[in-house]
């Protein structure tokens, strides 16, 4: 074991060598940084006080809703101040403030983002109902409630968005990436969306920050409300780059709606792998022109059908 | 810290009031709701009973197999008794049922799933055949069950569909969705898969409630085998929405496959990004047949071709 | 509950019975296998090394900078050596060597592993620094390092990656199947990525084994470095399967790029979609030629365009 412990002083010493590179990948903070795991549990809190028929908490069973519910928000709100005050720290604005002013400043954005829970209920409970009604597949709002990833994607946003609005740095996005990694759905909290909002499986959904949806929209899997180019990088900052998606529309997979100066009109529809970078009119129906399939045949093959004598052409197009 | 309790008494307040809207959002269930966590822990315990060689407990050394299957077995079945009587709550045909029917109902649908498992394991043993013949990159079948995301999806979907089949509500969705959520691969437990069946890489596939696959079929990330359109909402339930793949056929990246009435022939192959809303006769292979691509050159570029001088066209079609 | 047992009995022996099948899902490992959950903790250990200054651990607030990376690197080293013997038993190549020997072969393995952390260290700042230059929609380095899951998914490969090349089985796979499961990005340990890398969104994307990517490239969601087509399973083990991306490429979202001869020339720009399977000449901008969309209307929409009197077409091609 003694050759492994030079080993490791070895290792220990070139380590320490290599931090001293003066790199972003180097520095060390000297302020806190915000805890993941804090903010997923606060999530988890956040989703009982929004659903409170729907999560319980197991160990609050003997209290009564207005007891649970107070110590599920004394929790929430005592470590949401601690957290934005930790990210206050990295916003320019709050370079001059003492501790107690932060902390006033943290309170006072974690009140004002409670505030908001009433109007996100109202628009999660458009969204169970745009779910229930658009998937076949649901049995009951209770299943589109315990296990529906797009209502899931959708609630973190209508958070994480109000935290956003608010100019809490950091932790908006900290929030929609841990719904991002559980449901492949990756929504910016910038992005303002309407009532009645439906994502059906939604793996591979992108909807960018500058992104704004009417109400009563309906996007299926793969579908991206994008940027034309980022080419222009930190520069396009603040830029209206997403385009703007209309009440009543419908995008099915794998659709590509880009730039921000695209409107697709209302009630439209657009059909499945469309790459669109222009504005659509309301009530448009938009779908691929030319999908032409060519279809080969093995000769060889049992069921494959027999070319006339003057053809030996083995394909035709669909 | 006077005027934070004054605040959250407030906020409490509110949220009471708002409890009181009478939506969907608002209900309080009278009856208990399964428990996704307990769920996910009877799937790791199937897990190991259907791989009894490959994922041990740790804990469970001394014993010997007959053992450690019984703890398991016992485990499974106590909790899944009690998840499944939680579900029958919801089910329709169950509101008129006692305590005591309600629970020996759950008995009974535990021990027909459990007769299930030497189905789904004999299954399963071709699916991970199936991957290491189809797979370059799998250096051996103990890598392919420890590691690949596929296995996984289709391990649930075999345990969640048997469950689906005899009629449990809302677990076998829960099941799929934690498949869905840790793959990126989303498989209504509805599906009825055939044996030797490969999924590779997996991320954004969506298989349909009324899908059929074959034997011996692969497919790659991003395929859809979907519905032409969900505009009928809950009028489809129930409905054969999604299409029928038959044997040895192949689906590259990215296409979509949909519709009730669409079947796909055997031994057919549907190239990468293919859009297919109608039948597919057997032995055919399909693929885009115009993906033409223009390519363009800045003339200010060290590689750039030259133009010809009667030509300044900067681009050319390939 | 006494026929609870005796089903329960039953059950057990017709498992066991199943188990003396003979097939691959029947066989019992006769030595360890590798621990997920401990090559998850590994790479947790691995971050904080890498990145000192931003995942700190919160129990070690009171030790110096020294004594926390030598705490770290004990760690990691203990269950790396640990993790790697298991793994050498599945290496033909080590079939013939005892215990000790094994050990130290693990041992030499985790120390040239380590050797690479500097390297590891100087790619992933020019990655964070890519991700902030290349995003309208960072808002700081920080951020980036705590949220960007591009950002997590290159950690992890160039981790995984060094592992790969010294030989060292499943482990490397392991670790970036973690990395896809949490991100939907898709990257084999094979692949060899260049600095300065840039993924933005990344759900869905592929990278296959035997890819080769240059420096300061950027790729978005959906894109598939591929193989043409993998039909011949296992014989294709080891060749070059999968593209070359030269220097400064950037591909859009949902591209994608097939075959060991397809090599992609540096500055060159592919677009949304394209489908490519020949190789591009450097500085070339290649877009799908006809993305032709059909627009139809409802005539009763009340935006809906007047058709002219001689031409009752409702529909236009864009």
């Amino acid at each position: 074991m003694h050759k492994l412990e030079t080993e490791i002083g070895s290792v220990v010493d070139r380590l320490l060598t290599d931090y001293q590179g003066g790199r972003t990948i180097d520095e060390v903070k000297t302020f806190d940084l915000p805890d993941n795991d804090v903010i997923e549990d606060v999530l988890r809190s956040l989703q009982r006080i929004i659903f409170p028929g729907y999560f319980r908490n197991r160990t609050f069973k003997v209290y009564t809703v207005r007891n649970q519910i107070s110590m599920l928000l004394e929790d929430v709100i005592y470590r949401l101040i601690k957290q934005i005050a930790i990210v206050l720290r990295f916003s320019e604005g709050c370079a001059h403030l003492d501790d107690a002013a932060i902390t006033e400043k943290a309170e006072a954005l974690t009140f004002a983002f409670l505030d908001k829970i009433p109007k996100i209920r109202e628009y999660i409970d458009t969204d169970v109902q745009a779910a229930f009604d658009g998937d076949p597949a649901a049995t009951s709002k209770t299943e589109v409630i315990y296990s529906y990833p797009g209502l899931y994607a959708i609630l973190v946003n209508r958070i994480a968005h109000e935290l956003f609005v608010l100019g809490v740095p950091m932790i908006p996005r900290i929030m929609t990436e841990h719904a991002h990694s559980r449901t492949g759905i990756d929504i910016h909290p910038g992005a303002t969306i309407g009532k009645y909002f439906f994502i059906d499986h939604g793996t591979g959904i992108v909807i960018g920050e500058t992104t704004t949806i009417g109400d009563n929209v309906k996007i299926y899997q793969g579908v991206t409300l994008g940027a034309l180019s980022t080419r222009g990088g930190q520069a396009l900052r603040n830029k209206k780059r997403h385009p703007t998606i209309e009440d009543n529309v419908t995008i099915y997979s794998g659709a590509s709606i880009l730039g921000g100066e695209t409107v697709i009109g209302r009630d439209a529809v657009i059909g499945g792998n469309a790459f669109i970078t222009r504005s659509v009119p309301a009530g448009a129906r938009v779908s691929i022109q030319n999908p032409e399939l060519r279809v080969n045949f093995d000769p060889k093959h049992p069921s494959s059908p027999k070319p006339l004598a003057q053809d030996d052409a083995w394909f035709y197009i669909i």
